[in-house]
Protein backbone atom coordinates (compact mmCIF):
# COMPACT_ATOMS: atom_id res chain seq x y z
CA UNK A 1 0.00 0.00 0.00
CA UNK A 2 1.27 3.52 -0.87
CA UNK A 3 0.50 6.68 1.04
CA UNK A 4 0.11 10.22 -0.29
CA UNK A 5 2.05 12.48 2.10
CA UNK A 6 1.05 15.96 1.40
CA UNK A 7 2.06 19.28 2.66
CA UNK A 8 6.07 21.42 2.36
CA UNK A 9 7.42 20.02 5.57
CA UNK A 10 6.08 16.88 6.29
CA UNK A 11 7.42 15.65 2.71
CA UNK A 12 10.42 17.51 3.20
CA UNK A 13 10.58 15.93 6.56
CA UNK A 14 9.80 12.45 5.30
CA UNK A 15 12.68 12.65 2.57
CA UNK A 16 15.19 13.91 5.11
CA UNK A 17 14.38 11.27 7.43
CA UNK A 18 15.32 8.89 4.82
CA UNK A 19 13.06 5.87 6.50
CA UNK A 20 10.25 5.43 4.01
CA UNK A 21 11.01 3.82 0.01
CA UNK A 22 10.13 6.67 -1.44
CA UNK A 23 8.12 6.40 -4.88
CA UNK A 24 6.83 9.36 -6.63
CA UNK A 25 7.07 13.42 -6.04
CA UNK A 26 3.86 14.98 -7.46
CA UNK A 27 4.33 18.81 -7.87
CA UNK A 28 1.55 21.50 -8.51
CA UNK A 29 2.71 22.52 -12.59
CA UNK A 30 2.05 26.12 -11.28
CA UNK A 31 3.87 25.77 -8.74
CA UNK A 32 6.84 28.54 -8.19
CA UNK A 33 9.76 26.18 -7.95
CA UNK A 34 12.15 28.41 -5.90
CA UNK A 35 12.30 28.43 -2.24
CA UNK A 36 10.62 25.57 -0.52
CA UNK A 37 9.83 23.49 -3.15
CA UNK A 38 13.43 23.71 -4.81
CA UNK A 39 14.17 22.36 -1.19
CA UNK A 40 12.30 19.52 -1.51
CA UNK A 41 12.69 18.90 -5.27
CA UNK A 42 16.65 18.54 -5.03
CA UNK A 43 16.11 16.24 -1.63
CA UNK A 44 13.86 14.06 -3.99
CA UNK A 45 16.68 14.07 -6.61
CA UNK A 46 19.51 13.35 -3.78
CA UNK A 47 17.13 10.09 -2.75
CA UNK A 48 16.77 8.57 -6.73
CA UNK A 49 13.05 9.64 -6.24
CA UNK A 50 11.29 11.06 -9.80
CA UNK A 51 9.74 14.17 -9.73
CA UNK A 52 6.57 14.86 -11.83
CA UNK A 53 4.98 18.55 -12.59
CA UNK A 54 1.03 17.54 -12.39
CA UNK A 55 -2.26 19.49 -12.73
CA UNK A 56 -3.93 20.83 -9.49
CA UNK A 57 -7.25 18.17 -9.95
CA UNK A 58 -4.30 15.36 -9.74
CA UNK A 59 -2.31 16.77 -6.54
CA UNK A 60 -6.13 17.82 -5.15
CA UNK A 61 -7.43 14.47 -5.26
CA UNK A 62 -4.87 12.86 -4.04
CA UNK A 63 -3.95 14.86 -1.62
CA UNK A 64 -8.11 14.50 -0.59
CA UNK A 65 -8.42 18.03 -0.78
CA UNK A 66 -6.36 18.56 1.93
CA UNK A 67 -4.05 21.58 2.40
CA UNK A 68 -1.38 20.13 0.04
CA UNK A 69 0.79 23.35 -0.57
CA UNK A 70 1.53 22.12 -4.17
CA UNK A 71 3.65 18.80 -2.88
CA UNK A 72 2.49 15.39 -2.67
CA UNK A 73 4.84 12.31 -1.91
CA UNK A 74 4.03 8.51 -2.64
CA UNK A 75 5.68 6.23 -0.84
CA UNK A 76 5.57 3.07 1.38
CA UNK A 77 3.15 3.22 4.64
CA UNK A 78 4.85 4.49 7.92
CA UNK A 79 7.80 2.38 9.13
CA UNK A 80 6.66 1.23 12.59
CA UNK A 81 9.23 -0.09 15.28
CA UNK A 82 8.74 -2.78 17.75
CA UNK A 83 9.32 -1.98 21.49
CA UNK A 84 12.40 -3.58 21.99
CA UNK A 85 13.82 -1.15 19.43
CA UNK A 86 12.20 2.18 21.48
CA UNK A 87 14.14 0.23 24.77
CA UNK A 88 17.49 0.40 23.17
CA UNK A 89 17.20 3.94 21.64
CA UNK A 90 17.02 4.76 24.84
CA UNK A 91 20.12 2.59 26.17
CA UNK A 92 22.01 4.36 22.91
CA UNK A 93 20.88 7.47 24.10
CA UNK A 94 22.19 6.84 28.02
CA UNK A 95 19.38 8.30 29.36
CA UNK A 96 16.11 7.22 31.41
CA UNK A 97 13.47 5.91 29.45
CA UNK A 98 11.46 8.75 27.84
CA UNK A 99 7.89 7.17 25.93
CA UNK A 100 4.61 8.26 25.44
CA UNK A 101 1.66 5.90 25.24
CA UNK A 102 -1.77 6.66 23.43
CA UNK A 103 -4.54 5.12 24.47
CA UNK A 104 -7.44 5.29 21.61
CA UNK A 105 -6.74 9.22 20.92
CA UNK A 106 -8.73 10.02 18.03
CA UNK A 107 -8.42 13.01 15.94
CA UNK A 108 -5.54 13.39 13.52
CA UNK A 109 -4.87 16.87 14.59
CA UNK A 110 -4.39 15.45 18.21
CA UNK A 111 -2.28 12.71 17.39
CA UNK A 112 0.01 14.76 14.97
CA UNK A 113 0.20 17.91 17.68
CA UNK A 114 1.07 15.69 20.36
CA UNK A 115 4.14 13.90 18.38
CA UNK A 116 5.25 17.15 17.21
CA UNK A 117 5.39 18.03 21.03
CA UNK A 118 7.03 14.58 22.07
CA UNK A 119 9.86 15.25 19.30
CA UNK A 120 10.55 18.58 20.93
CA UNK A 121 11.24 17.10 23.77
CA UNK A 122 12.88 14.62 22.72
CA UNK A 123 10.88 11.43 23.22
CA UNK A 124 12.49 7.94 22.81
CA UNK A 125 9.91 6.29 21.28
CA UNK A 126 5.57 6.26 21.23
CA UNK A 127 3.33 3.79 21.62
CA UNK A 128 -0.30 3.72 19.66
CA UNK A 129 -2.79 1.38 20.63
CA UNK A 130 -3.40 -0.18 17.36
CA UNK A 131 -7.51 -1.17 17.16
CA UNK A 132 -9.77 2.02 17.25
CA UNK A 133 -7.07 4.57 17.60
CA UNK A 134 -5.20 6.25 14.72
CA UNK A 135 -2.41 5.20 12.99
CA UNK A 136 0.22 7.33 11.40
CA UNK A 137 -1.68 8.52 8.12
CA UNK A 138 -1.28 11.06 5.77
CA UNK A 139 -3.18 13.24 8.01
CA UNK A 140 -1.18 12.34 10.97
CA UNK A 141 2.35 13.70 9.52
CA UNK A 142 1.25 16.54 8.20
CA UNK A 143 -0.63 17.53 11.83
CA UNK A 144 3.30 16.99 12.88
CA UNK A 145 4.64 18.92 10.75
CA UNK A 146 6.50 15.84 9.82
CA UNK A 147 8.07 15.80 13.02
CA UNK A 148 7.03 11.68 13.63
CA UNK A 149 8.87 10.78 10.22
CA UNK A 150 11.78 11.47 12.33
CA UNK A 151 9.97 9.48 16.21
CA UNK A 152 9.82 5.68 16.57
CA UNK A 153 6.19 4.60 16.79
CA UNK A 154 5.18 1.18 17.62
CA UNK A 155 1.45 0.23 16.80
CA UNK A 156 0.72 -2.35 19.74
CA UNK A 157 -2.72 -4.55 19.47
CA UNK A 158 -3.07 -4.50 23.48
CA UNK A 159 -1.87 -1.62 24.77
CA UNK A 160 -2.55 -2.81 28.74
CA UNK A 161 -0.15 -6.14 27.93
CA UNK A 162 2.51 -4.13 26.55
CA UNK A 163 2.55 -1.35 29.14
CA UNK A 164 3.31 -4.64 31.36
CA UNK A 165 6.18 -5.98 29.65
CA UNK A 166 7.07 -2.31 30.06
CA UNK A 167 6.92 -2.89 33.65
CA UNK A 168 9.09 -5.57 33.50
CA UNK A 169 11.60 -3.81 32.14
CA UNK A 170 11.78 -1.41 35.61
CA UNK A 171 9.65 1.25 33.32
CA UNK A 172 6.97 3.47 35.15
CA UNK A 173 3.64 4.00 34.05
CA UNK A 174 2.19 7.07 34.46
CA UNK A 175 -1.09 8.08 33.30
CA UNK A 176 -2.48 11.80 33.15
CA UNK A 177 -5.93 11.54 34.55
CA UNK A 178 -8.61 13.76 36.30
CA UNK A 179 -10.13 13.61 39.14
CA UNK A 180 -9.67 14.44 43.12
CA UNK A 181 -6.44 13.27 45.64
CA UNK A 182 -4.25 12.80 42.12
CA UNK A 183 -0.80 14.78 42.74
CA UNK A 184 -0.10 17.70 40.14
CA UNK A 185 2.37 16.62 37.82
CA UNK A 186 5.42 19.02 39.51
CA UNK A 187 4.74 17.16 43.15
CA UNK A 188 5.73 13.77 41.32
CA UNK A 189 9.17 12.96 40.76
CA UNK A 190 9.09 12.39 36.71
CA UNK A 191 12.68 12.12 36.65
CA UNK A 192 11.99 8.15 36.45
CA UNK A 193 12.05 5.13 33.55
CA UNK A 194 8.76 6.52 32.33
CA UNK A 195 6.32 6.24 30.04
CA UNK A 196 3.56 8.64 30.14
CA UNK A 197 0.07 7.34 29.60
CA UNK A 198 -2.64 9.43 27.22
CA UNK A 199 -6.54 8.70 27.61
CA UNK A 200 -9.12 9.87 24.66
CA UNK A 201 -10.34 13.13 23.87
CA UNK A 202 -14.14 11.63 25.03
CA UNK A 203 -13.56 9.51 27.86
CA UNK A 204 -10.00 9.56 29.18
CA UNK A 205 -8.06 6.59 30.17
CA UNK A 206 -9.66 3.15 29.60
CA UNK A 207 -10.53 1.40 33.01
CA UNK A 208 -7.56 -1.86 32.83
CA UNK A 209 -5.19 0.93 31.01
CA UNK A 210 -5.62 3.32 34.46
CA UNK A 211 -5.20 0.36 36.46
CA UNK A 212 -2.15 -0.85 34.95
CA UNK A 213 -0.63 2.50 35.94
CA UNK A 214 1.97 2.82 38.70
CA UNK A 215 1.26 6.50 39.40
CA UNK A 216 -1.39 8.94 38.39
CA UNK A 217 -0.64 12.49 37.69
CA UNK A 218 -3.65 15.30 37.21
CA UNK A 219 -3.12 19.18 35.90
CA UNK A 220 -4.41 21.58 38.21
CA UNK A 221 -7.41 23.65 36.46
CA UNK A 222 -9.71 26.18 37.92
CA UNK A 223 -11.76 28.78 35.25
CA UNK A 224 -15.08 28.12 33.77
CA UNK A 225 -14.67 25.00 31.21
CA UNK A 226 -14.43 22.04 32.70
CA UNK A 227 -11.39 20.17 30.99
CA UNK A 228 -8.78 21.16 28.36
CA UNK A 229 -7.95 19.43 25.11
CA UNK A 230 -5.71 16.27 25.25
CA UNK A 231 -3.08 17.78 23.14
CA UNK A 232 -2.51 21.06 25.26
CA UNK A 233 -3.12 18.88 28.48
CA UNK A 234 -0.19 16.39 27.07
CA UNK A 235 1.61 18.86 25.83
CA UNK A 236 2.09 20.81 29.49
CA UNK A 237 2.33 17.51 30.68
CA UNK A 238 5.60 16.00 28.73
CA UNK A 239 7.13 19.79 29.17
CA UNK A 240 6.86 19.12 32.51
CA UNK A 241 8.45 15.60 32.29
CA UNK A 242 11.60 17.19 29.98
CA UNK A 243 11.96 19.71 33.01
CA UNK A 244 12.11 17.57 35.97
CA UNK A 245 14.85 15.12 33.76
CA UNK A 246 16.76 19.41 33.57
CA UNK A 247 16.05 19.50 29.83
CA UNK A 248 18.36 16.48 29.20
CA UNK A 249 19.49 16.72 25.38
CA UNK A 250 19.01 20.55 25.12
CA UNK A 251 21.36 21.82 22.40
CA UNK A 252 21.68 25.71 23.67
CA UNK A 253 24.52 26.09 26.72
CA UNK A 254 22.65 26.54 29.68
CA UNK A 255 25.57 27.35 32.14
CA UNK B 1 -24.13 45.01 15.56
CA UNK B 2 -24.91 41.18 16.20
CA UNK B 3 -22.62 38.51 16.68
CA UNK B 4 -24.18 35.32 15.84
CA UNK B 5 -22.15 32.57 18.68
CA UNK B 6 -22.47 28.90 17.45
CA UNK B 7 -22.08 25.31 18.99
CA UNK B 8 -23.31 23.91 22.01
CA UNK B 9 -20.45 24.66 25.03
CA UNK B 10 -20.00 28.12 23.21
CA UNK B 11 -23.73 29.31 23.21
CA UNK B 12 -23.76 27.82 26.91
CA UNK B 13 -21.46 29.71 28.21
CA UNK B 14 -22.34 32.75 26.84
CA UNK B 15 -25.58 32.48 28.68
CA UNK B 16 -24.16 31.36 31.63
CA UNK B 17 -21.73 34.55 31.72
CA UNK B 18 -24.93 36.69 31.35
CA UNK B 19 -22.41 39.63 30.05
CA UNK B 20 -23.96 40.26 26.31
CA UNK B 21 -27.03 41.72 25.16
CA UNK B 22 -29.43 38.56 24.00
CA UNK B 23 -31.59 38.79 21.38
CA UNK B 24 -32.81 35.39 20.15
CA UNK B 25 -31.85 31.41 20.52
CA UNK B 26 -32.49 29.17 17.09
CA UNK B 27 -32.45 25.53 17.48
CA UNK B 28 -31.97 23.08 14.63
CA UNK B 29 -36.17 21.96 13.93
CA UNK B 30 -34.75 18.63 13.84
CA UNK B 31 -33.10 18.82 16.89
CA UNK B 32 -33.36 16.30 19.55
CA UNK B 33 -34.33 18.36 23.33
CA UNK B 34 -33.59 16.18 25.77
CA UNK B 35 -29.74 16.54 27.09
CA UNK B 36 -27.28 19.51 26.29
CA UNK B 37 -29.60 21.17 23.58
CA UNK B 38 -31.92 21.37 27.01
CA UNK B 39 -29.79 22.68 29.12
CA UNK B 40 -29.11 25.55 26.65
CA UNK B 41 -32.95 26.25 25.98
CA UNK B 42 -33.40 26.62 29.89
CA UNK B 43 -30.55 28.67 30.55
CA UNK B 44 -31.75 31.14 27.75
CA UNK B 45 -35.57 31.07 28.97
CA UNK B 46 -34.15 31.91 32.69
CA UNK B 47 -33.03 34.69 30.14
CA UNK B 48 -35.95 36.00 28.65
CA UNK B 49 -34.13 35.13 25.60
CA UNK B 50 -37.13 34.19 22.61
CA UNK B 51 -36.46 30.71 21.73
CA UNK B 52 -36.95 29.65 18.18
CA UNK B 53 -37.17 25.84 15.82
CA UNK B 54 -35.48 26.56 12.75
CA UNK B 55 -34.76 24.81 9.08
CA UNK B 56 -31.19 23.38 9.07
CA UNK B 57 -30.31 26.26 5.61
CA UNK B 58 -31.18 29.02 8.01
CA UNK B 59 -28.71 27.43 11.63
CA UNK B 60 -26.10 27.02 8.47
CA UNK B 61 -26.21 29.77 6.88
CA UNK B 62 -26.05 32.12 10.23
CA UNK B 63 -22.87 30.15 11.63
CA UNK B 64 -21.15 30.09 8.07
CA UNK B 65 -21.71 26.59 7.90
CA UNK B 66 -19.28 26.16 10.78
CA UNK B 67 -19.91 23.42 13.07
CA UNK B 68 -22.61 24.82 14.96
CA UNK B 69 -24.16 21.53 16.63
CA UNK B 70 -27.75 22.73 15.89
CA UNK B 71 -27.49 26.29 18.18
CA UNK B 72 -26.83 29.50 17.28
CA UNK B 73 -26.76 32.39 19.58
CA UNK B 74 -27.67 35.95 18.34
CA UNK B 75 -26.79 38.48 20.39
CA UNK B 76 -24.51 41.53 21.05
CA UNK B 77 -21.20 41.86 19.85
CA UNK B 78 -18.18 40.95 22.47
CA UNK B 79 -17.78 43.20 25.52
CA UNK B 80 -14.25 44.21 25.72
CA UNK B 81 -12.85 45.11 28.82
CA UNK B 82 -10.23 48.20 29.49
CA UNK B 83 -7.04 48.36 31.37
CA UNK B 84 -8.33 49.65 34.38
CA UNK B 85 -10.73 46.73 35.21
CA UNK B 86 -8.12 44.21 34.21
CA UNK B 87 -5.77 45.92 37.24
CA UNK B 88 -9.02 45.96 39.37
CA UNK B 89 -9.63 42.28 38.70
CA UNK B 90 -5.67 41.64 40.34
CA UNK B 91 -6.64 43.51 43.51
CA UNK B 92 -10.10 41.84 44.24
CA UNK B 93 -8.51 38.75 43.98
CA UNK B 94 -5.94 39.84 45.81
CA UNK B 95 -3.35 38.15 44.34
CA UNK B 96 -0.34 39.53 41.80
CA UNK B 97 -1.03 40.52 38.54
CA UNK B 98 -1.35 37.65 36.27
CA UNK B 99 -2.13 39.20 32.48
CA UNK B 100 -1.81 37.78 28.62
CA UNK B 101 -0.84 39.71 25.79
CA UNK B 102 -0.99 38.52 22.46
CA UNK B 103 0.93 40.50 19.70
CA UNK B 104 -0.73 40.21 16.80
CA UNK B 105 -1.69 35.93 16.84
CA UNK B 106 -3.63 35.83 13.71
CA UNK B 107 -5.78 32.34 13.69
CA UNK B 108 -8.87 32.36 15.70
CA UNK B 109 -7.83 28.73 16.45
CA UNK B 110 -4.58 29.63 18.06
CA UNK B 111 -6.49 32.95 19.56
CA UNK B 112 -9.41 30.69 20.93
CA UNK B 113 -7.16 27.68 22.20
CA UNK B 114 -5.21 29.80 24.61
CA UNK B 115 -8.00 31.90 25.73
CA UNK B 116 -8.96 28.67 27.17
CA UNK B 117 -5.82 27.80 28.81
CA UNK B 118 -5.76 31.09 30.19
CA UNK B 119 -9.57 30.78 31.88
CA UNK B 120 -8.06 27.30 33.16
CA UNK B 121 -5.10 28.75 34.89
CA UNK B 122 -7.25 31.54 36.30
CA UNK B 123 -5.67 34.52 34.48
CA UNK B 124 -7.06 37.78 35.31
CA UNK B 125 -7.16 39.61 31.70
CA UNK B 126 -5.86 39.32 27.95
CA UNK B 127 -4.45 41.97 26.02
CA UNK B 128 -5.22 41.93 22.09
CA UNK B 129 -3.62 44.04 19.87
CA UNK B 130 -6.38 45.67 17.76
CA UNK B 131 -5.78 46.18 14.10
CA UNK B 132 -4.17 43.12 12.24
CA UNK B 133 -4.42 41.12 14.99
CA UNK B 134 -7.55 39.30 15.06
CA UNK B 135 -11.03 40.24 17.91
CA UNK B 136 -13.18 37.86 19.83
CA UNK B 137 -15.36 36.44 17.07
CA UNK B 138 -17.58 34.12 16.86
CA UNK B 139 -14.81 31.76 15.58
CA UNK B 140 -12.57 32.76 18.59
CA UNK B 141 -15.38 31.83 21.17
CA UNK B 142 -15.74 28.36 19.49
CA UNK B 143 -12.36 27.68 19.64
CA UNK B 144 -12.15 28.69 23.49
CA UNK B 145 -15.40 26.38 24.26
CA UNK B 146 -16.64 29.18 25.49
CA UNK B 147 -14.15 30.16 28.22
CA UNK B 148 -13.79 33.67 26.68
CA UNK B 149 -17.37 34.69 27.59
CA UNK B 150 -15.81 34.23 31.10
CA UNK B 151 -12.89 36.26 30.42
CA UNK B 152 -11.60 39.83 30.63
CA UNK B 153 -10.59 40.80 27.23
CA UNK B 154 -9.28 44.39 26.66
CA UNK B 155 -8.50 44.96 22.78
CA UNK B 156 -5.79 48.00 22.24
CA UNK B 157 -4.81 50.43 19.77
CA UNK B 158 -1.20 50.25 20.62
CA UNK B 159 0.13 47.35 22.16
CA UNK B 160 3.26 49.06 22.95
CA UNK B 161 1.79 51.62 24.80
CA UNK B 162 -0.01 50.00 27.05
CA UNK B 163 2.88 47.56 27.97
CA UNK B 164 4.37 50.58 29.32
CA UNK B 165 1.16 51.74 31.37
CA UNK B 166 1.47 48.32 32.80
CA UNK B 167 5.09 48.80 33.07
CA UNK B 168 4.29 52.05 35.15
CA UNK B 169 2.05 49.93 37.29
CA UNK B 170 4.48 47.61 38.49
CA UNK B 171 3.77 44.68 36.52
CA UNK B 172 6.94 42.85 34.82
CA UNK B 173 6.77 42.72 31.14
CA UNK B 174 7.64 39.05 30.02
CA UNK B 175 8.50 38.08 26.54
CA UNK B 176 8.04 34.54 25.30
CA UNK B 177 10.82 34.31 22.39
CA UNK B 178 13.52 31.77 20.57
CA UNK B 179 16.99 32.63 20.72
CA UNK B 180 20.37 31.61 22.38
CA UNK B 181 21.22 33.14 25.91
CA UNK B 182 17.52 32.99 27.33
CA UNK B 183 16.78 31.80 30.20
CA UNK B 184 13.78 28.56 30.04
CA UNK B 185 10.90 29.38 31.82
CA UNK B 186 11.75 27.36 34.65
CA UNK B 187 15.16 29.33 35.61
CA UNK B 188 13.46 32.70 35.66
CA UNK B 189 10.80 33.33 38.72
CA UNK B 190 7.54 34.35 37.33
CA UNK B 191 5.80 34.82 40.47
CA UNK B 192 5.68 38.57 39.75
CA UNK B 193 3.32 40.74 38.64
CA UNK B 194 3.23 39.39 35.31
CA UNK B 195 2.05 39.94 31.86
CA UNK B 196 3.38 37.07 28.76
CA UNK B 197 3.81 38.08 26.26
CA UNK B 198 3.10 35.99 23.17
CA UNK B 199 3.82 37.00 19.02
CA UNK B 200 2.19 36.12 15.96
CA UNK B 201 2.71 32.67 14.41
CA UNK B 202 4.99 33.49 11.59
CA UNK B 203 7.23 36.10 12.99
CA UNK B 204 7.16 36.50 16.57
CA UNK B 205 7.15 39.45 19.01
CA UNK B 206 7.33 42.46 16.65
CA UNK B 207 10.38 43.92 17.28
CA UNK B 208 9.46 47.40 19.56
CA UNK B 209 6.99 44.85 21.58
CA UNK B 210 10.23 42.67 22.15
CA UNK B 211 12.27 45.81 23.03
CA UNK B 212 9.55 47.17 25.89
CA UNK B 213 9.70 43.57 27.74
CA UNK B 214 11.42 43.17 31.15
CA UNK B 215 12.61 40.02 30.28
CA UNK B 216 12.57 37.18 27.95
CA UNK B 217 11.95 33.90 28.03
CA UNK B 218 12.19 30.47 26.69
CA UNK B 219 10.85 27.07 26.00
CA UNK B 220 13.61 24.49 25.55
CA UNK B 221 13.44 22.50 22.27
CA UNK B 222 15.23 19.65 20.76
CA UNK B 223 14.23 17.28 18.05
CA UNK B 224 13.79 17.66 14.73
CA UNK B 225 10.80 20.55 13.64
CA UNK B 226 12.65 24.04 14.09
CA UNK B 227 9.31 25.92 16.33
CA UNK B 228 6.08 24.94 18.05
CA UNK B 229 2.71 25.95 17.28
CA UNK B 230 1.84 29.57 19.48
CA UNK B 231 -1.12 27.75 21.41
CA UNK B 232 0.86 24.66 22.72
CA UNK B 233 4.06 26.81 23.68
CA UNK B 234 2.01 28.88 25.08
CA UNK B 235 -0.01 27.01 27.37
CA UNK B 236 3.04 25.16 28.45
CA UNK B 237 4.11 28.94 29.33
CA UNK B 238 0.88 29.68 31.24
CA UNK B 239 1.01 26.36 33.10
CA UNK B 240 4.77 26.91 34.05
CA UNK B 241 3.74 30.26 35.03
CA UNK B 242 0.62 29.45 37.30
CA UNK B 243 2.91 26.83 38.57
CA UNK B 244 5.62 29.26 39.65
CA UNK B 245 2.42 30.59 41.47
CA UNK B 246 1.99 27.76 43.90
CA UNK B 247 -1.39 26.80 41.14
CA UNK B 248 -2.98 29.52 43.12
CA UNK B 249 -6.91 29.32 43.47
CA UNK B 250 -6.76 25.62 42.63
CA UNK B 251 -9.64 24.52 43.90
CA UNK B 252 -8.53 20.75 45.02
CA UNK B 253 -7.09 20.47 48.63
CA UNK B 254 -3.54 19.79 47.77
CA UNK B 255 -2.31 18.89 51.45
Amino acid sequence: MSDFLYGRWPVLESLRANRRAFEQLLILETADTRGPIEEIISAAETRDVPVHRVPRRVIDDLAHNANHQGVVLRCKSYPYADLHELLETSMLRHEKNFFLALDLVQDPQNVGSLLRIADAVGIHGILLQERRGVGVTPAVVAASSGAVEHLLVAQVTNLVHTLKELKDNDVWIAGLDIGPNILPLDRTDLNINLCLVLGSEGSGLRRLVRDTCDLLVTLPMRGHVESLNVSTAGSVALYSAWQARGWQGWALAQE
